[in-house]
């Protein structure tokens, strides 16, 4: 079958039904198709919580039923070449797709490494996949421990579900000697440690897993300590890489990074061909390095880009440079991150000036629901730009981190933070004397 | 007594103690006094919950040690005179302290209109005064019904409050036809408005009282109805008038507000005395009016402007204009405002573009603790610069409307909220498909 469209979308993920649909509100008359290879979607940032907080994984899928309703067909099938020249996609099914532009939201894929054994039944590297993504859980349920491999977001979060089934044995190894170390300096990588510990996980850092073990199944996984650890089941979540190969195919350009290269307005080589998401190189805000950051927040905010600028460039709608956000949870303590930590500012030569204050999000202190709240703040010296913050403490964190990476996005200086106006409320914040925003930068211009 | 010190500060309040603890950290080097009228201070923005969430009203009580701690000295003395030409200022007890530079921290009183009977035992006004504060919160809860006067946040609150004391009978009387009438719009008014009436509060809109009666101490209150309403006790949340007495009287300018006038680095007509918090003039960052927004927030955001220009304007701590920033917590909704509402803007002549966007605040959710969060963004149409927004939901609105307030305040324009990096968490936040400061500004967008 051919036929001739105005957008395709290729990738069902957030990635790209973002850009279908914001294709769809800035061109209401262009014929928009998005190609996807299963019926089902899923949230990817909640696959962690399909293994306890969620009760049947399938709480964790959603439908395209959506885009349909806004005008949007979904066609389920496999893409398999894109010829340029013709403006055309060719499908697994043998359907060609004629387009005037073309949005790639490839994703990426979990990253595999060669360790012997690695094949072995009960090794689960996370894929996006929902009927994969089944089996995994239940395979976990049943299983009496299980080793966590990596110590990201991913693997932290999947070892805080493990650690609440009840008589699991959870372990997780990690290479680096700290976890979260990408996203934070290592007082906060500590905290997560310490919740991790508490909730009964071992931790086993500065590992590298040589082998896994067992007859078929994993029984047993061999550590570069020489030590032997027993478990039914092994999760990897040691980091994905971007899917490149059908852009490859195409002829076009990977620049530098590891993504598909695009411009500010997430345009490839190609000006009818956008690329967004996990797949579409970035660049960082401050670094101005490579930034491999593959988050479903980052992809939807490029996605919103390119199908506002994909016939026009009304306004200017352009990613400045990524800034990595996150926010987890662990133990019932939230960790956010925003911007650079004061590792890497250093590590990459900016000089820094650093402040931190502790305070209780409720006033007086006596209020229910009350947590302490750590924020640090990392300024540019000289410039008293603000670099990044993180954020440790109760659920409030969860938007402190926003607005900080509000902050962050805006420029905002030091001298602005320190005589900030914001809304404080007994029930909800820290008092109006101590926001810990004020009084971190208030410390921070205390340094020298 | 006659005394010289480097810097005198006139007020215990928030504006006070921070102005004196931030000219600390920036002259170390200076004498500097604290002159308090009583030993002992408060959290004005918890006096509500006094009333039941906190068991004993002590509990909101705070000292002047942290500021001894510090080396600042507190006295304990009432300022009765400014002598600008000797730079000195008098105290009741008869004491002199000489000044280089004079910090006026006055706070304000609560209105006492001039209703026939107000004067009677057990009608209420909100002083901050601790003493006064624990008999208040004495006869109220040995009162069986309660009327509150005037529904603004501090009456909702108290309302809120009382509400949940088993058998008290609550009502409140509000002038206007809808609560909260200056910092939101109606459909968020209502919302407040059910919240309190599902919990028992009789709502009485649109009334005036008229006579307040009884024998000596209040039993019933007349209204412009024609309705007569029991009430063992009346609480007035009616506003409050800036204390500028003492300023008047040493010959400072009001300018056309009703506060002291004061320039953007927070100094009055003198160069050596300033004026923060609830007795100093404000302008709106929007309206360029005379704002009388009276928040510890702000006056704490002033007290950290002045307490850094004191002596010289080093870096340029200026207040570029107040806006409003507030939450509050109303039968367990949380309430959030920033900036400018659609009803003010359109009074104001602005034109706008306004967009609202519904979303829970986890991902699926499905995930414990869910809460669904209402935002609406209001911009100038043309330049599509954020004025304000409103936000109504669970306990993560409390933070939510900071990071609206930080963008306010960095002037953040739509299309740069459209394509907004955030942090977003299953267990913390809206999903990155539709986090709602996104979809709000997308709904904004749409609009001509």
């Amino acid at each position: 079958m051919e036929r001739k469209v105005d957008v395709v979308v290729v990738g069902g993920g957030p990635a790209g039904t973002i850009s279908a649909s914001t294709a769809r509100i800035y061109y209401p008359e262009k014929k928009i198709v998005l190609i996807t290879e299963s019926e089902r979607g899923l949230i990817p940032c909640a696959i962690p919580y399909m293994l306890s907080s969620l009760r049947e994984p399938s709480q964790n899928f959603t439908s395209y039923e959506p885009l349909k309703s806004k005008g949007i067909e979904t066609v389920f099938d496999r893409v398999v070449e894109i010829d340029r020249k013709s403006k055309v996609v060719l499908t697994e099914k043998g359907d060609r797709y004629g387009y005037e532009k073309l949005i790639l939201a490839l994703g990426s894929k979990p990253i595999i490494p060669p360790i012997p054994g690695i094949e072995k039944k009960g090794v689960w590297p996370i894929k996006k996949d929902c009927q994969y993504l089944e089996q995994m859980v239940s395979d976990v349920r049943k299983s009496k421990s299980v080793l966590v491999v990596g110590g990201g977001f991913i693997g932290v979060e999947i070892a805080d579900e493990l650690s609440k089934i009840q008589g699991m044995k959870v372990s997780l190894v990690e290479l680096l000697p700290r976890l979260l170390a990408n996203s934070f300096d290592p007082e906060f990588s500590e905290m997560a440690q310490e919740k991790l510990q508490s909730s009964g996980v071992r931790l086993i850092l500065n590992t590298k897993v040589e082998e896994f073990l067992g007859n078929g199944h994993v029984e047993k996984v061999r550590l570069s300590s020489g030590e032997t650890v027993e478990a039914d089941c092994v999760i990897l979540g040691i980091g994905a890489s971007p899917n490149t190969e059908l852009a490859l195919k195409a002829g076009l350009d990977l620049g530098k990074g590891k993504g598909i290269w695009v411009d500010e307005y997430m345009r490839t080589t190609d000006p009818d061909v956008f690329a967004v998401g996990d797949c579409a190189g970035k660049r960082d805000f401050f670094t101005r390095k490579d930034a491999p950051v593959m988050l479903a927040s980052i992809a939807t905010a490029e996605a919103r880009i390119a199908g506002a600028n994909l016939y026009k460039l009304k306004v200017l709608r352009e990613v400045k440079g990524t800034i990595g956000i996150y926010s987890t949870y662990v133990g019932g303590l939230v960790l956010g991150s925003a911007g650079i930590t004061e590792t890497t500012a250093t590590r990459e030569g900016f000089e820094v000036r650093v402040g931190t204050a502790q305070v209780v999000d409720r006033h007086p202190a006596t209020m229910p629901g009350a947590s302490k709240n750590l924020v640090k703040l990392v300024f540019s010296r000289e410039s008293e730009a603000l670099l990044g913050g993180q954020v440790a403490g109760g659920i409030s964190c969860g938007e402190l981190i926003n607005t900080i990476g509000i902050a962050i996005q805006k420029r905002i200086s030091l001298t602005e933070l320190e005589t900030l106006q914001m809304a404080t409320q007994p029930c909800l914040t820290a008092p109006p004397t101590m926001y810990p925003l004020v009084l971190a930068a208030q410390a921070a211009a205390q340094k020298e």
